[in-house]
């Protein structure tokens, strides 16, 4: 049982990873701007606790930061002094709406490098979830998706994909952080297939792999 | 039946393409830097032609150019004259080695716009074929792995996704020219998961697309 803090966790990806995340075991703590959303939302879906972004994000084991791009900056600059040692998992993709259908990335490269400049120099970063439809993944249903997950951090990227399992999904490593650039574009490629092959929620699987964590 | 040039067609990647559309009833020259290896190489596969690469861009119907990242703008020099109206499929990942495991897009974003900028303002550019094993597309086996297409040049993307139809592949259609990044990106990705997960040449299916083109 981890203790994970959900920052931006009124959303509907957020509120959908904590409800897993509960439902897998671990004690969750859902974070918003304000600490009565983050009660109703927390009441919502089962969550042990709410409270403001930063106060969700101390003292815990893991804090994912699941917020719009719009959000990014200004959510992380919340949460850098109060992670200490937690494990940070960024799921924000670098949508630039209204053109979300087209791959945007940042000057950085992708929002994982740009996060990693938000954050104190020995933070242990990850990037992932960002393939996985929000709307699907709030549902008790199969997600027929893989779970990419990016870190420089070989531990804390490992403790990520373990949580992908306690949350009934097949999470697999993609290597380095800067390697979030990939699914970050993806992103937008499946919104587009979403809309031109009349899916959804479009995933991908990974094809090929002998010694990758089965499929839940 | 199209006339097809394959460019830099002695490679691997341009090898298993040329065969691949030969066998799908396409009048195809290879294309390389002297005209005897594309010679001997077209006799290998059963191709029609082989050719100098500016040649085996001259009156085709597609120009596909297979070549490693270093050789990308020299390559599209060799041809821009060449070309004319022919739509040209750029297959160019631009790996970085030693580094090939780490995604490392070039500042224009992608290999597929540097080849926009190379070509005349009026080319017909698609980018496709990045995520694709040539090891495996050269053999007679069924390949287990969708094929991202790119282009703003609607009906030039339709043709590229009715060839890989052809060669037994599904092709997806992945949407604007700009889009080609996350393919080109996700090529590190899958070089890297070959090493973590034991695979002999990782692939991707897309999910949930409710009308897409059969998997063949």
């Amino acid at each position: 049982m981890a203790r994970i803090g959900v920052v931006g966790g009124t959303g509907a990806l957020g509120k959908a990873i904590a409800r897993r995340l509960v439902k897998g075991g671990h004690e969750v703590t859902i974070g918003s701007r304000s600490s009565e959303g983050a009660l109703t939302a927390a009441a919502e879906i089962g969550a042990a606790h709410g409270a403001v972004n930063a106060a969700a994000a101390a003292d815990k084991d893991v804090v994912i930061v699941t917020v719009p791009y719009s959000a990014h900056a200004g959510t992380f600059a919340q949460i850098k002094d109060a992670v200490g040692s937690a494990i940070v998992v960024d799921t924000t993709v670098p949508l630039a709406p209204p053109k979300v259908m087209r791959v945007q990335l940042p000057t950085a490269g992708s929002a994982a490098i740009e996060a990693l400049g938000y954050l104190a120099e020995d933070a242990r970063l990850v990037s992932a979830f960002h393939s996985v439809a929000a709307h699907k993944l709030i549902e008790d249903i199969k997600i027929d998706c893989d779970v990419l997950v990016f870190s420089d951090d070989v531990e804390a990227r490992n403790v990520v994909v373990g949580l992908c399992g306690d949350m009934d999904l097949r999470g697999l490593s993609g290597g380095a952080l800067v390697n979030s650039a990939a699914a970050e574009a993806l992103t937008s490629i499946l919104i587009y297939m979403n809309k031109t092959y009349g899916a959804d929620g479009a995933g991908i699987r990974f094809t090929g792999l002998t010694k990758a964590p089965a499929i839940p």
